[in-house]
Parts: structure tokens; C-alpha cells; sequence
């Protein structure tokens, strides 16, 4: 009898349940809910304003998505409720909200309602920067050991940077909350009646480390007296590895999913971390590119080393026993999309209709018939700065070579090979650091959909890169992770790496390096790590001149 | 009664004629004629073909020119013939042809008609490439004192390496022809019905130098054994300053105009540099700004000064008895059309049509909106290498601070800001060179078209910038010199200096620094000095590196 496990990913504006069979993870249904709250930006539901920068979410939007996506591709598949064994979740991070004791999110109290620091704080809340800089300051200064775990620099979208802000600004809710909870954990939490904290959002969002735990209590009363005990009182030490079961599912949850009560809740994951065993990554030394509007490289490793520039490294922060590390290229498609939308000449979109194209493929095919350093054209990939290896938002752009012959498919290709070469540095920077990389699997919308940038990609990196087949990368990871909670005697897997073994990569497209383009291409690489240096590292900090200026006029 | 002048302005596709009060330089009538040949790039008028960077013209059609012209102005303007007391004319220059003792050009000559070599080279004509590089080679091995005079560069349009190209490829056509003679002097001959070589084009095209004469037997020699003595066989030791009379209008000329025999002929002139006194300039430390797809600059100095990256310095070469200098932008005009036609998107035209603008207009409209470094960008502006003060035609183009906000308008500012900086860059050369520079004064359609433009300059320069109203500056300036060939008596002016001094500036448009905008571009000049010398002195050849390897993958 075959049996079955959901996973449903949480993104930014939906969610998505998927139902694979437990023992193959082959993707049998799937189902998207829109989050009814979409992100609030501007107002609350009563209409209380936000200021700017902030971005929130409402709670009841994922309780709703289960409630309407697992029935849904129950029905779709066919599958009898009773062969599901196992659920698992995943979520974006840090995505966190203020809750009471028993779960009770503030923004569920009538009290609350009206307070934008009761709802969630969606991943990009950025409202929180002044305090993610004091914090970094406060670190800095007192020589705080963990800081360059995350590269030196704690970004404004965690934990701290986020409750930090509830205290200053609204500290009757500060003093109400009991606990500051990512969403993903809470999620889990009204799955299976318990809180449990994983290990991949505390250590890459809260700053917790297995050995070290989280940072010392004279840390936090360094940032505010009254933050002193702060993981004592609305965090928890009690941190659960993921690839564990959370717990099991409550008759309450049973009823709102129409799955039967029982059966095994995987704790909560990251949309991010929870692909590396959906692309069938299993182990060490292989680095997971993630692809859209920014790309995210996660990559696990032997040992724990201080690699600069990194976003973190977590022990059990991707899989059980390893270390994880992530680093980050803050723009890659939003590179893309700024080039065709501010860029791309009237006459193209001419050409494109009367040859019956989308604008997209033309460029495409344009970019496409030129040679690696055909165009004479070099570009530092920084429109939305740097974040790994440099860790730097105030870097910009810069393009370099152009002639009076220069058309825009040549700047188009060369914004592409900035981000291959961008990506290059960061590979080095963990070999450098002493974590090997051997292998390079991509994911995401662009990887599947741009065969050049991918030959561009394994030409620059020298390595093949290897491009997922699945579309669902995090629903299906966190499908796995809940056929690994279940087990394998229930019909699913014994361990995370038996799942990622099992998984079909036989569609997975792969590109080998053409060793002519290897060579131009090294040639061009050292063209852009000497620049990459030059404005990157403080030698002439123009970029950074420039920016503050632009700030001041504005 | 009043008496008239007439100039003609030899242009690269037309020719122009204007007819003024010879007393004043007021403008009665003017009437275009284009050549019949045009350009000829691709083949001979009897089909034979042209390689690659050939660019000839055929003599006839300047002949053609005043045939035509010189009638419809008078016919226009109702003046009489006997009442117009001298004529002078301009050209494009190094344009050059081979002729025989007489005048006669060899492409006259039926047996000459299929030979490329025997028609006018164009000023851009670039098939002497290798012969320019050769020739500053050499001059350079051999330490030539004029080499420094021209920015330690001959440029591959300039008369030696065009008549080397024709000994080396047409040896046969090289014996037969009497003189390599510029097309301005040509026309004058025609005129006058006697050579005169003007101090203009022999000092800035021919390597001629007041008190030094030419270069010495020697390094022709080491060009050629067969060029040593070049100057006395086919250029002419004779040269005549300009102001000069070069003599009086023989029945030929006076038979195929429709003028009256024995009015005075002005010594040929230069496009650039008669514009000088068409815009009231009357004496040292007064740039003109030549601006249209690239920008020109004249100024005159009191003495000879070897200034660093100049075209050239020449005595007489502007106006009899101070030196004149030239520097030059690769890139101006160029520029703006590159953008405007690879860089503007769809919904700029869609936004312009909808609100009934010219795309120009709506550009335009929206940089006019920003302030000086409100972009955050900076560019350097070399899509046409860097003519001064570098001298370098390998360097390209680069812009920098680009984020996921900017916008087309922001690029197009910085283009244009670009300029400014460049000409800044020139003008402290000749500052710090000991040239004085006190006004600056800005012609060509550019000037005329876009205000922004030339605030931006007024406050990057921290000078006045005074606009001329005259949209004709070398047919006017052409005039002007056939008013001083006639001298005052006549109705004319006994100087250059006296006609500058009568031309009425009070049309032009004068734009004065706004302090504010001069402390905020004095940062952003620093910053660009900065990119210019680590770009463009050596420190870092990213730019030539990346041009040699597209030149290799092409």
C-alpha cells in the first residue's frame, strides 16, 4: 500500500501544498491559496497607517492556506486522507510574530488589533535598520565572537533587529508577548498542539549556535537594559534539529486539514535550506544555487570555519550533522528586470512583434550569438549592493567597455556574466576558507528558463552546473522532511539523506564548461575581482561617496 | 552705400553659402547646396570599388557649390553684385587632394578616374591608419621637438600619413601628382587662380610650424627614402597666416559665381577655427566650444606653450599673431544618440506620444528635474576613446552608481554631465599649462538646442557660458575674412580683430553658475578625476585589455 506526506511552502504572497508518494518523493498534486492579507505595507486591516519600510503579514492567512490547499490536492490526487503519514512545512525567514503562552498571536486580541507591532513581521521588514546598526556597532565593539559566523554584519530582517524595534516603540506589547516565534515554528505549533523551535531559522536568524548558544545575557543588556534576559523570556533554548519530528497532529488540526489526526509534524523548515534534499543534494560539497530576484547559495560542510562575507553558518542549519552555510547575491533577476524595463530600446519591441517573439526571447536569442568577451563589456553586479563575499548595501553598479557600436543584448549579456562571476567569488571565497566545493546545482524560475545563463554560469565557474527539474523545490523539501518524520517503517524515510537519495534527478538538465569559454572567461573573471577589489574593499570608495551624496540631494 | 561679403562653408556633405553686410556681419541670406558625389565609402563614381575606412569626395562638387550658392544669395537678398567686396571660404579639413601644377586635379584626368588614390580624401577618411601609427613610432625613436606640439600624436587624418598611404599603395599616382593640397586651399586657387597655402591647415594637418618650418629631410626620410624631400615636391614651404589676402577673383571664377572680377579672396580657412570671430571672440583667453557629435576647442594663447593631450598648437592659426590652440572631445553629440537609440524604453515613446511631446522634449523635461548628484551616478565619457587630454582612442566608456532605481533620464544626465567634466578637464590643462581661459563661449546646434546642457557646463566650469545666436558660425566667420581680404576702405575691416569686435552678441544667450550647483559638482569632478586617471593614466588598462580581446573574438 503506498503512502504519502504534504509539504506546504509558505512564500511571500501564498502558499502551496504538494502531496508526493512517501517513499520516491514523486509529485503527485498541488494547490495555491493566496494569502487573503496579502503584505500589508500601507495600512492595517482597520486602516491604521504603516510608515514606510515596514512590511506585515496577518497569521489567520496561514491557518487559511491549510485549511484550503491540503484538502485540495487530497481531492486532486485521489489519495484516502488515511495514507497520508507524514506533514512538514517551510516558510519564508525570518518571518515572526509576538504570541501569548498558548500560541495566541497579539493581533488575535481585540486590544491589539489596531497595533501594527501585534501582527507578523514579514521577512522584509526593513523598519528595523537603525537597530540592526546599533546592534552591529554593540558587536562590534565589544568583540562579540559569534558576529563572524555572519559575516560580520547582523542583517535588519532577523530576530533581534525586529523585537528590538516592538521594545522601543510599543513596549506594553514588548512587555505582553511571551513569545517572539518565526512563523514557520508557529505554524508547526498549531499543527501539532507544541512549541518547538528548529534549529535552521534560530541558527540563521537569532543568532544561536549548537556549542555557544545564543549571545550572553550582558550582550543583550548592552543593546537595552530591558532586553537582558530576552531569550529567557520571549525566545527559548530549547532548540530541535531539523530533520526531527515536531510532534503529532492534533485532532484540532486534523479536523480544520482532513488529515488524520496522529500522524507526524516535521519541524519547521526554510524555503531556502529545505530544497537542498529536494534537488537531491545528500551531503558535503555541494552548493545549492537558488535563482530569482536575488539568489541565496546554500552549501553544507565538515566543519565550522568563519568564512567572510557569508549571511551564516548553523550546525544542523540544512541538514542534521553538518554544518550550513548560506551566502547571498543581492541581484540577480532584479538585475535582469531593471535592465528590460529602464533599458531595452523601443525598435526591440518592434522587432520582436513583427517576428512574432516575446521581448524576452529576442533578447535572448540576441545574447546568445555573442562570444564570451565578444562585447568588450564588463559589469560589477552590485544594483542592490553586496552582500556575500563583501557584505555591503551601499555598493552600486558599474559597467565598463561601452563603445558608440555597444548594443543593449551586449549589456543585457554582460549583466548575466557579472552575476556568474559575482557567484564565482563566493565559491572561492568557501574554498578559500576551507570548504570544499565540488558540484553546482541550480534552482528557480531563471535556471530552468535561461539555457545561456546556466552555459555562462559552468563556463565561468568550471564546474557542470546542474539545473533541478522539479518547480516546487521547497514544497517538495518539506514534503521529505515530513516523510522523514514519519519514519521509515510508516512507509517514509529514516533520514533526510535517504530522502534526498531517493529523489529522480534523471530530468535534471546538466551543463559541462566549454573549455574555450574557460579560458575567456578567466580572462574576464581577473578583470572583475581586480575591480571587484578596487571598489569593493575600500581602495576608492566613490560608490559609497556617490550614494551618501545622492541621499543628501534627495 | 553698403557693401557685401560672401563665405562659403565647405561641410561634409553640402555646401553653404551666406551673403552679409560687410561693414556689420549681419546675416542677409544664405542658400545649401549638397554635393552630388556626397561621400564616396563604397566605390568610385564608375564603380570601382573602396575598402573598408575609405571615405573621398569628388573636387567637382565644390565647384558645383559656388556655381549654385553664390547666385541664389545674391538673388536672394537683392544685393547687387558690384556691391560685394570680398569673399572667403572654410572647410572640413584634413581634407586633401593631388592635383598638378596647374590645379588640376588627377581624378580630372581620364586616365586617372578608376584610381582611388586620386580623389579628395576626406577629413575622415581612416584607411591611413598604420601609417599614423608608424609615423608616431618613429617620431617618437627619434625624439621629433614638434611631436609634443600636437599631444605627441599625428592623427591618422592628417595630411602625411593620407599622402604616405598614397606612395605606398599608388606609387605611380604618387610620382605624377605636383601637389598634395588642401581642399580649402584648392577652392582659393580656383578662386584666385594661384596657390596659397593657409597657416591654419599647414600647422594643425601638415605638421608646419611658424618658426620651425617642417619637419627635418631626415625624418621623412626615415618614413621613406622616397619622402624625403615630400615638402618641396609636394606641399610648399610658402604658407600665408590667416587674414591674408590670398588674391582677387579671376573672370573664370567670377564668370562660373556671377561675382565681379577682382574682389578681394580670403586665404582658405577651417570649419572650427573661423568660427572664432563669428562669435565676437577678438583676442586671447576665450575658448570656443564647438559642440556637435564631438566638440571642438579653440583658444588662443600669447605664446607657445606645449601643452599635454592638445591637437595642436599653431601661430596664426586662428588669428594672425597668437598662437592657436585646439583640444577636442571624441564624443559629444555621439553620446546622446547612442543613448537615445539603444537606451530608451518603449514607454518613454508611449509616454512622450501621450502627451503630445517629441521623445527628445520628454527627455529632456525629465532630467531638467534633477539636482546635480541626485542620480548617484557618474560617468566617464569615452564611447570614442579620449581625444584630450589622453589621446587615446582605446579607452571606452563607463558608468558607475547605478541601483535598481535609476532611471533612463538619471543615465542620460550623467552622460551629459560627463562632457562637462571632460571640458573641465581640458580647460584646467590649459590653466595648468599656463594658457589663460576667462570666457567660455559655446556654438553648434547642442548649444542652441538644450539649456540643461549648458547650465550644467556654466556650473561644472564655474564660468559664464555664453551661447551664440548665429547658427551659421562658419559661413559667417568665412565671410568675415572676405570682409577683411577687401580691408576697410573697401567697406570691409582692415583686421580679423576690428570684425569680431562688430559682430552684435547681444542675442546670444549667457548662462551664470548657481553657486550651489558648483559646490555640488566640484565633489562629483573630484570623483571623476579620479575614475579619468586610474582608468585612463595606466593604473588600471582594464578598458584596453577588454577592447584587444573583443577585437580578437571578432
Amino acid at each position: 500500500m503506498k503512502k504519502y506526506a504534504i509539504g506546504v511552502d509558505y512564500g511571500t504572497l501564498s502558499g502551496r501544498a504538494l502531496l508526493i508518494e512517501a517513499a520516491t518523493g514523486k509529485e503527485l498534486a498541488s494547490a495555491v491559496y493566496e494569502y487573503p492579507h496579502g503584505v500589508m505595507d500601507r495600512a492595517l486591516p482597520d486602516g491604521t497607517p504603516l510608515r514606510n519600510d515596514w512590511a506585515l503579514q496577518h497569521p489567520q492567512d496561514y491557518l487559511d492556506v491549510l485549511e484550503h490547499t491540503i484538502p485540495e490536492v487530497l481531492t486532486q490526487s485521489g489519495v484516502s486522507p488515511a495514507d497520508v503519514i507524514g506533514i512538514g512545512i517551510d516558510f519564508t525567514a525570518c518571518t515572526i510574530l509576538p504570541v501569548l503562552k498558548d500560541g495566541t498571536p497579539l493581533c488575535f486580541l481585540p486590544e491589539y488589533q489596531n497595533r501594527p507591532h501585534a501582527y507578523v513581521k514579514l521577512w522584509k521588514h526593513h523598519a528595523a535598520q537603525d537597530k540592526a546598526n546599533a546592534l552591529n556597532r554593540i558587536a562590534e565593539e565589544r568583540g562579540e565572537p559569534w558576529l563572524a559566523n555572519y559575516g560580520g554584519k547582523i542583517s535588519s530582517e532577523w530576530a533581534v533587529p525586529k523585537i528590538w524595534q516592538i521594545l522601543d516603540e510599543d513596549p506594553d506589547l514588548y512587555n505582553r508577548m511571551d513569545r517572539f516565534i518565526e512563523a514557520t515554528d508557529w505554524v508547526v505549533w498549531q499543527l501539532c498542539g507544541k512549541e518547538t523551535r528548529n534549529s535552521c531559522t534560530a541558527g540563521y536568524k537569532e543568532i544561536w549556535n549548537k556549542r555557544m548558544g545564543f549571545p550572553s545575557k550582558e550582550f543583550f543588556a548592552a543593546l537595552d537594559p530591558r532586553m537582558e534576559n530576552l531569550v529567557d523570556e520571549k525566545f527559548s533554548r530549547d532548540i530541535t534539529p531539523l530533520g526531527s519530528r515536531a510532534g503529532f497532529l492534533t485532532e484540532k488540526a486534523a479536523a480544520l486539514t482532513g488529515l488524520p489526526a496522529g500522524i507526524a509534524v516535521a519541524v519547521g523548515n526554510v524555503d531556502a535550506h529545505v530544497c537542498v534534499p529536494a534537488v537531491g543534494i545528500d551531503g558535503p560539497g555541494k552548493v545549492l544555487a537558488i535563482m530569482g530576484t536575488s539568489t541565496c547559495h546554500i552549501l553544507m560542510g565538515e566543519k565550522e570555519v568563519q568564512i567572510p562575507g557569508i549571511c551564516g553558518v548553523v550546525e544542523d542549519g540544512v541538514m542534521p550533522g553538518y554544518f550550513g552555510y548560506e551566502a547571498g547575491q543581492s541581484c540577480v533577476g532584479d538585475h535582469f528586470a531593471w535592465f528590460i524595463e529602464n533599458c531595452l530600446p523601443a525598435a526591440y519591441y518592434e522587432e520582436a512583434k513583427a517576428a512574432g517573439k516575446n521581448i524576452h526571447q529576442l533578447l535572448r536569442e540576441k545574447a546568445q550569438r555573442q562570444k564570451p568577451g565578444e562585447s568588450g563589456l564588463l559589469a560589477l553586479d552590485w544594483w542592490n549592493g553586496n552582500r556575500s563575499v563583501l557584505v555591503d548595501v551601499d555598493l552600486t553598479g558599474m559597467l565598463i567597455g561601452m563603445t558608440l557600436q555597444t548594443k543593449p543584448e551586449e549589456i543585457y549579456r554582460a549583466l548575466i556574466e557579472a552575476t556568474a562571476y559575482g557567484t564565482r567569488v563566493i565559491v572561492e571565497n568557501y574554498r578559500n576558507g576551507g570548504v570544499p566545493v565540488e558540484e553546482f546545482v541550480a534552482s528557480g524560475g531563471i535556471a530552468r528558463k535561461d539555457p545561456m545563463m546556466m552555459q555562462i554560469y559552468a563556463d565561468v565557474l568550471h564546474m557542470p552546473v546542474r539545473v533541478t527539474s522539479t518547480s516546487q523545490g521547497p514544497a517538495l523539501g518539506a514534503a521529505l522532511f515530513g516523510a522523514v518524520a514519519a519514519g521509515k517503517e510508516a512507509g517514509g524515510f529514516d533520514s533526510i539523506f535517504e530522502a534526498a537519495r531517493a529523489i529522480d534527478t534523471s530530468n535534471d538538465i546538466v551543463y559541462t564548461p566549454i573549455s574555450e569559454n574557460e579560458a575567456a572567461y578567466d580572462l574576464l573573471f581577473a578583470e572583475y575581482q581586480k575591480l571587484h577589489d578596487y571598489f569593493g574593499r575600500g581602495e576608492n570608495d566613490v560608490m559609497k561617496r556617490l550614494k551618501a551624496m545622492r541621499n543628501r540631494v534627495k
